[in-house]
């Protein structure tokens, strides 16, 4: 074992502080990372806040973090894919039972053994996973993914998981150039669910509350921004659209959505709304449309997402942050008040 | 124009009576059909008693019926596919607008232009369209089916119906053999979604209210029965279903059935609960899997389905009865007071 920096909760209502937690030394399958940058995905938010108790408790002290890019520092004996030097990433996994038909399948996503990157019982050193708001961190490296060269390594960070969350289900769905794409909510998920839409070749439609964002989102690759408030402006869409990503976490009227959906059009939400969404079953039944969920994605296919955005240059747009101001981020995550992404600067740890 | 005899409501809170109503004179392209039984769809019923106001407005008097065989008595100098004597059957569809992307795929229930059996307006004759509660209809032949001769021809009424609506889901979402399939109420749907499932090769799973039903369902083809109160007996079902075929048209909780399918498996609504369902996006996230809904089927899958039917020698289990009854049939299968269906014996109307 050795020692990081990091940043932990220790409880549900503390404030994140720094403080210095265990790492495992690299079996000869592990990977040491030196995390440079970790997104700050809303997970965190609910899971330092202990505000997914039902599903899995929070254990205290919590490390949270899984949108990690850094570089190589060590290898085990047995590994392959990586050397020193190396940039690297790590989303929501760390390790799964590899063996399942979901992992064969590289879906580890629903790995019945998958190990969450952090708040997840850790096999090595007992007690639980530590994420990415640390210095260093050591996974198997079938869990490490290769970042391209080319990319900025703040807007990189992030895609380890807003970016594998929306990019699945546009690759799971078929889209391609010449589909209708909407994308509902231009928030951390919404606003990569554009660019990866459009890169796709998608005609982009952003669903949004507030037509200040339309700018924005005519900058990050929509063909047009419909009020969805507008009865008049939604109805002129009806039954026209293959496909639409619900990033919306609040609850909201998904019957609305629904009627915009072609024949076989399918819409999946990748927010969680606490509260069960109403869904009426004559707007499915008379074009049989589905609604679908999704989650983040497999390695293989984060893979293929991270070499896509390589080819097109796609990263998060994020705010740049020091690990100090972490507290601070999470009210205005609150608030959305972020164009789109925080990306912790993990040099800031360093400073301490 | 000539005259059939026929059994009308003149209002939503009249009781079906006997009348006489007009029929074209069968033109080029038109069979007309003596018409031998005819099924009692819930949809009758909703629309006798005007329940549909709000989407289509019931115009009296109304004559419904669109579970209809029987036997071609004249055709038209253009038709091609039958002749008098031939067994014919009409369902839900007597036109669609032929050219649209729906039609092109043989999706005509999905054509902006299609022409449902009754209650719709007819641009032969003016007014509406009038079914099968009638001796006789005349329908262009792309719209009348053949009937298998093997089939009782009692039985074989819904299959124009409740039968196309159930093995069209089962047929999109790819049922064979190895696939594990659950069907949620044993009504007129449900126990036609038993006998195809079966049929198909699925191992089938009915979900129950009541355990009085069980003898019945594993008579139908269901390999198991389970409580669908039985919080337990599901849990033991949970993760494992790659379909479930919902017929409940009453409000149910979809969720504890969402928890059931296995990855990417999917639920198919083909009841139409009055109320939203609300749907818990956790179910749908953590298994990517969708709900969907389905409505009847085109022309050429009716057919599939028919010719299907007569190969497994597929029937409906229905009770058969004369058109006087028709009223007290409405207040029986308010009740589910039939096993599964009533089919009216059109012999019946010539005795008045």
């Amino acid at each position: 074992m050795y020692t990081s920096r990091a940043y932990s909760a220790a409880s549900a209502t503390a404030p994140l502080a720094g403080t210095t937690i265990k790492r495992r030394e690299p079996t000869p399958q592990d990977v040491q990372i030196e995390i440079l940058y970790c997104g700050i995905c809303h997970s965190d938010l609910h899971t330092v806040r202990d505000e997914w108790n039902a599903i899995m408790p929070t254990v205290y002290p919590c490390v949270p973090g899984h949108e990690i890019v850094g570089r190589v520092t060590r290898v085990g004996s047995a590994v392959t894919k990586f050397k020193p030097g190396d940039l690297a990433g790590v989303g929501c996994l760390v390790d799964s039972d590899r063996t399942c038909p979901n992992c064969k399948e590289g879906l580890e996503q629903f790995c019945p053994g998958m190990v969450l990157t952090y708040n997840f019982p850790d096999s090595h050193l007992g007690g639980v996973t530590y994420g990415g708001y640390s210095d260093s961190i050591v996974v198997d490296e079938n869990f490490v993914l290769r970042i391209p060269a080319n990319l900025d390594l703040a807007g990189a960070a992030p895609l380890l998981c807003a970016g594998i969350t929306t990019y699945s289900p546009l690759r799971h769905w078929g889209i391609s150039s010449g589909k209708k794409v909407g994308v509902v909510g231009l928030g951390g998920l919404g606003h990569m669910g554009v660019k990866f839409a459009h890169a796709l070749g998608a005609r982009v439609v952003v669903f949004t509350t507030s037509l200040s964002k339309k700018d924005d989102a005519l900058r990050l690759g929509a063909d047009e921004v419909v009020l969805s408030r507008d009865a008049a402006e939604m109805q002129a869409h009806a039954g026209s659209f293959d496909f639409i990503l619900d990033t919306v976490s609040a609850n909201h009227d998904i019957n609305a959505y629904i009627q915009l959906l072609r024949r076989d059009g399918n819409i999946t939400l990748v927010g969680a709304p606490d509260q069960p969404l109403p869904v009426s079953a004559f707007g499915l039944l008379f074009a049989r449309r589905s609604v679908s969920g999704s989650l983040i994605g497999g390695i293989a296919e984060t893979q293929e997402m991270l070499d896509f955005c390589g080819r097109h240059n796609i990263t998060a747009d994020v705010e740049v942050i020091p690990i100090q101001k972490i507290n601070e981020a999470y009210e205005r995550m609150l608030k959305s008040d972020v164009k789109y992404r925080f990306s912790i600067d993990m040099a800031s740890l360093k400073a301490e």
